[in-house]
């Protein structure tokens, strides 16, 4: 069963080395991790082409996946890395089981609040930020579509208890995210796909209603 | 022909009022909008319930839509929303075309060395930041798997010459991603899906090689 491991730890100086520890571990789980190619180094040589190709390997990786486990370690802001959130709506369209981790613990709305900090009246409209926009208040680790796809998926967030000191060398919870995704395997529970996300196609099973309310 | 209208301006506090103005452009060219449902403050009630709905909602108007366009300016950060970016890969996945427009000119690469600073040795290593992760260096507007998608579907970003001074809320450009897909429907590109985004779903045409190297 091959897993896509997603996350921005391929921007790491050491990416080929996590990425090879993040693979290892998959075979102690029993897992095949296909680890995206935006870290290697050969193919820097030719920007457009290289982007390019990163881009279709990507994409034939999480097509031959059957999950993906996506680092969801607010990015460079309050948020994921929007080309793991990509990846995550790729994935979850084509019907794969989406497992997810955080190395950052809270919500995004309290990320929010002290990054940002609330507009004028706190008390009345506690969503409103100083930016002029809302931030969502569902209690969600995220966005929401991130959240709930993992919901649909039946694997929520793994989220950890204090921030890990090296958040994107830190495997903890990446390994978390395999045994779970363990159990689920020998639960049956992995070959189905979320009955929200997927368009039918032809050849591949679906599974029974997962979104639950 | 549908228009899934993605974007964080959902967070505004007069989102409706966006939405209504962004679904006016649309009929102005021949297209009907689908907006999402994140602002409806009628949702606000019960958090659970609504974060659900609104995902479930916000998943089947992309499926009823021909195509997406993305307001990807970047949000609270360097990049675009985290929402936003999963909707495109979801809408990518199902072979929609995905058009997009950002209100902020520039490299994702020039904003994070602004805001994040290069590391150490500049002149060696210009990709590597004060963060220790390294940032694209192709040229891309934002991360490559958002910049690819759009160019797999012929839909370059549209970008500001100069930063919007209501950045979530000035049109202008949404109006020229219109323009584009009402020229691109008109050349009858519009109905195919790129060659590498598709399944395959039974009962969906799909197109030529779209994705040029």
């Amino acid at each position: 069963m091959k897993l896509y491991l997603a996350g921005p730890e391929v921007f790491l100086d050491d990416a080929r080395e996590i990425g090879r520890r993040k693979v290892e571990l998959c075979t102690r789980f029993g897992f095949i991790g296909l680890y995206p190619l935006d870290g290697d180094p050969l193919l820097d040589a030719a920007a457009g082409a290289a982007s390019h190709s990163i881009f279709a390997a990507n994409l034939a990786l999480m097509r031959s996946a059957d999950a993906l486990i996506a680092n969801l370690t607010p990015f460079r802001g309050i948020s994921a890395d929007p080309g793991t959130a990509f990846e995550v709506g790729f994935a979850f369209a084509l019907g794969k089981p989406v497992a997810a981790y955080s190395n950052l613990p809270g919500e995004l709305k309290h990320r929010a609040h002290s990054t940002i900090g609330v507009a004028g009246d706190a008390e009345a409209v506690p969503t409103l930020l100083a930016d002029g926009l809302h931030v969502e208040d569902f209690g969600h680790f995220d966005n929401l579509m991130l959240a709930e796809a993992l919901a649909a998926s039946r694997l929520p967030v793994i989220q950890a208890q204090a921030p890990a000191a090296d958040p994107f060398r830190d495997l903890t919870l990446f390994e978390q995210a395999l045994s779970v995704l363990a159990e689920a395997r020998s639960a049956g529970r992995l070959g189905t796909t979320p009955s929200l996300s997927h368009p039918e196609p032809a050849g591949q099973a679906h599974g029974e209603e997962t979104f639950h309310g």
